[in-house]
């Protein structure tokens, strides 16, 4: 905590500086007319990294299992049917919290490492003939296993089926640093966090709602109030807030949407993906291999390292934290020992992205793993090299 | 917005240098063995302004909604019947919050300016021979009326009818300031907030379960998961947290708490009275008076003055924004219009408030209220002269 | 320390917010070519507070001290006579540092309350055929006393005299909140610093010197390397600067010229006598004097006022800061115990100015002071009301 | 500018967060007892990084030149001789200051590379048989080629000739970094700066003058008001300053001391060891050779890196920059074009100096180095491994 190293975890990132200042202010008057004059633009602003013209946003003080429970707490009733797939943590714990709602959750198991089953998913839907599933779960990016998932064909298993039911889809590793696409892929909900692409602290729930689930919102029956989209969306509309916002959160939030956009989200979705194929070279060199079962499901902001048999990932990354002052990720539940993250979204540039695959080198080697010092470095090296930044914005 | 005026919103309050530092930190690994070593002993510390040492705290990313919903999620079911008052805004969002849970609530209507109605309380108790009611609701300090209500005294009202109901007691604008006495008088879940007496911004609501309430969390059928307070007290409990935690303000907290403690928590209740205090002789040199029915109803955090026959106190809220950078509190609900309110807690000081008294003066001269410039100026110096912070320090 | 409460000493300054942020930056590099695309463009907009558009400004990393040290050395050789008037603790020193610099300096001695004194100027000028004299040295805003002196009518003097020497200006307290007309007044060498009317912390002396002071520069005998203005110039024409700049300071400075020039220097200005002629009426309502002997001598900067017969104006200000924290200025040199200041400069406001006089008053009372509570209070209000912030803006 | 790259200039050092918050201070007053309260025991506590008990220590606003330029303005006077080496453009600097004070210097041009030239010391001394050198000049870290000189030796060639000349040691880039005995080496006057060791932003120069020094404060002639020591050890001691001090930066230096003491200065030496250690592997492993001739030169606090023949290292540092945000420190002077350094003190990690290391790679890769990808890294990573801070931390 006393070290100015970066950490490697997926999320919380690396603050920027304009950020860590921007949320860092003494206290107004939230009710005050300067507040809508700063949120209103915002909520407006904020459909662009979700990808949405037609769906509205709204901004809730918690984590990213807030903006989950949002989701399904002013869509849905008790007992209504949602269909969701389980490979990790993640899309596992979402699915919890619907259990935990009363909801009758459709579970498609699926390997860790793989993304969302397009062919299950569909076939779940067309068996369902009288159309007793009202929405179907998708985790974008699964943080757990470094899984992106194609939400644009679960939207077309969807339609294929003919099916009505909403598509909700937690983007919270994905939203602002990889490309999501609500209204092209027919999402209804899609649930963002402050601490992950918006490069914030964490603190806000961020999630967008199509017409769809607004309408859906007059009829569930699922209890909510802090969370209560049509207050917050209502409120939001006139430039005020249900209740005390956090102001400063808000305040960065402003800021890193200005960062993204002034940026351009193409190019921060590049950026990102340069960042996360140097790490994969890094990986590759080092002979091992990612918990993605296929290339295209590689995430571009965490990326997950099988350890070789005999070794255990969370000795590792307590090591590398204890010895070196650097945080990875460990594996959680099922693929927990068995790999480790390094989360490279956000601020995350090749020179910072260099020094965590050097430590990762350095302590794979001290506890023993047959690796190469400087193999990653130099594989990550020579791309970065011929994909630097400079190169990238001259042939843009 | 660009002046360095204090603000006088009755929260969140103006936060102390020391505090932002606190809570603006870079990333670290919340998952980290650090985070349990800053985070066990912050959640005994927590426990001294609640004043219980048998109930447990939590600490959620939210508001003080947030608060009041995991108290009534984690200990009723669907259909439970709850007793309440309604003297204040607070108060009926609250009930409001409860019947959007499908609670069937009991309300007991008062005028606003009185504080929680015991004899009603009792009456009510008396009557529910059969113990339908399954808690009492009470706020402690009503932010909408500058009213105290008796806490120990619902408890006396309970214990003469000899009700088994919990009592859940909103504090958000009272604990960290004003006395709270979570054991002696029998709560059994109290709700605090990050942007009050803790000084900090708005993103934390914190909560104090007794030994009862968690009893209740066992078989309560409300459903829940992000304000699950199960989780929460176990993983705070192993030094974890069931999701991201908001570091930030929780080192803010951890800080905030340090200075509460290093103070002295009777000192820091005295400084509330003595800071209001003189708000009050203020209030009563300008001829006005308090929307508190009868000063033992006085709030220590914040004063809620009538304004004369014929005058708008929004306009006056307003206008004080506008002309002079200052905020104060509206009026809200039934008495919106008839009332602004000086919020005066946290690191408020003498001079800060001579400067919040003083503004309001030349607001309402500016808007022909029957005012005289310095008067309420003048009753509030004597006041702070003859009882300033040195004086108090060296009579204690 | 440890409150939020105002300062009222005559500089250092309440450093605004954005302030505070621009001055707190990481390390980057000082040699790279984004140094010179901030610095060049500050060092032409800096021409502005100083009034000049011949002259060319240099910023040390320096209090105002080495100001006035940058000012002699660079154009003085040892031996030199310069002329002086004494009429405060500043003028004070800076002859003092003349001396130890091996200069003659004629001083005029005049009462302290007293500014330039215009005849006394002109007749030593006038006396002084063989043109011996080659700078008279003014000081614009004697901090100690609180009083603006003319400086162009000291430029009038030397010509009537028609006498070839140097004009220095001390503008430390001045430049930036008070109107400066470098290029109007014929100064040569004009000193400010980054505390005062720039609102940073202390730490950057800020010169400006007309093109005669740059020709003097070519044969000044006086040894000077760390204040060499040639070189400083010559680097700050090419964006670099001779050695390691304090590169948060200049961040600081140049967000804070951004300030000035957005609220443009006619309202700065105005805002600051705004204020001022507030203080000054409170202390005419007390039925105290100012230092200042005549009203346009006033400064509008800080205010000295004189404590009555009895009283020891360095025990006031101890009391204030030790009983309320609030802290003023101490009479200092031949005025000691004789004066206190309050200094209400840079982003002070109305209702901060207001907080001051009533702390003054409170502290006066307890000392037995014949002053009477509010009093002073209700002559500011009655001044700010009648000349807000918005009445100003919509007059302007 | 805009990322969070750490930097690789030989000072200002990349600043901890802890100092980050320490030097951003709202305004209070310097006159209260409270500065002295903090500032006498930190002027006692810097001795340690000095090495003095018997010398005593000033702090002045300024950068490093305005320690130079105060240690002989307060000890020498017009004419007198100094002795003084050049072997870098710092040393060249400080002769360069001297010569502008009319001083008559001595100088010993040495190979840049080389450092201080003990045997050449000697025999002018030696010769020096009337004793008109009334100083030596040394700079212990030469920062523009990464030479630390045995200042040891200097007091030993000072004695072996019986000489009474002063020692005067240049320690700007060694003092809290690389160890530094005052007392022992018999130096008179040393001189540091708060951007370098000191972790903190550019803005103090930090003198420390043994008994002797301070003796020839009173019959030195040399005009100086702003760096006059006595002035400044005299307030020092009453824990006040002649004139407005930079209190943010001060507040900075005390925390700085406190992390630098509770961390103990051998174990801050030794690790400031162990990351140059890594960074010459890395060099040698390029096959590259470093400035310093011999490798008991080596500093500790920049490695300052030869380019082959044929490659220009101000193009490779500008490259660096922009292709990669990473900022270098280019050859001055004789070795323009000829060396890039990399700077590795204050708070650097062995994480972040492999990035540091990586980028050099990559971008002289770009250029056509003859360079192997990684061979660096892993270089540095073998030692740091071997005695990374755990381990350095249980064999200690």
């Amino acid at each position: 905590m006393e070290n100015q190293n970066p950490v490697f975890i997926p999320g919380p990132t690396n603050i920027p500086e304009r950020l860590r200042k921007a949320m860092s202010v003494p206290t107004w008057d939230h009710r005050s007319p300067e507040f809508g004059r700063m949120f209103v633009p915002l909520l407006q602003d904020l459909k662009q990294p979700f990808g949405t013209t037609r769906g509205d946003v709204a901004v809730f003080t918690a984590s990213g299992t807030g903006g989950w429970e949002t989701a399904i707490t002013n869509t849905l009733s008790p007992g209504d049917t949602v269909l969701a797939a389980r490979y990790g943590m993640f899309s596992h714990r979402w699915i919890d919290l619907c259990e935990r709602h009363g909801l009758d959750v459709k579970v498609i198991d699926c390997g860790w490492g793989e993304g969302a089953p397009i062919a299950a998913y569909r076939d779940a839907l067309a068996a369902d003939t009288d159309h007793r599933i009202k929405a179907v779960l998708s985790v974008h990016n699964e943080t757990a296993t470094g899984v992106r998932s194609d939400v644009g064909a679960v939207r077309e298993a969807m339609d294929a089926a003919d099916h009505p039911a909403m598509l909700f889809v937690d983007g919270v590793s994905s939203i602002g640093s990889m490309e999501f696409r609500m209204d092209d892929w027919g999402v209804d909900m899609a649930v963002a966090g402050s601490q992950k692409g918006f490069m914030l602290a964490t603190g806000l729930a961020i999630v967008a709602a199509s017409p769809k689930a607004q309408a859906a919102m007059e009829t569930a029956q699922l209890p909510r109030c802090y969370f209560d989209l049509r207050d917050m969306l209502a409120a939001g509309g006139k430039g005020s807030y249900p209740y005390t916002p956090a102001i400063g959160l808000i305040e960065g939030l402003r800021e890193s949407v200005n960062m993204l956009l002034a940026e351009g989200l193409d190019n921060v979705h590049a950026r990102h993906f340069r960042i996360a194929e140097g790490v994969r070279r890094a990986v590759a060199a080092w002979g091992m291999e990612v918990c993605a079962r296929h290339p295209e499901l590689n995430s571009d902001t965490v990326t997950a390292i099988m350890v070789p048999d005999g070794f255990d990932s969370t000795e590792l990354v307590n090591y590398a934290n204890e010895t070196y002052g650097v945080s990875f990720g460990i594996g959680l539940g099922q693929v927990a020992g068995q790999l480790f993250r390094i989360g490279h979204l956000g601020q995350m540039s090749d020179v910072m992205a260099l020094s965590g695959i050097a430590t990762a080198e350095m302590a794979m080697k001290d506890l023993g793993y047959p690796i190469e010092l400087g193999s990653g470095v130099a594989a990550a090296q020579e791309y970065y090299r011929a994909n630097s930044a400079v190169a990238q914005r001259k042939t843009a």
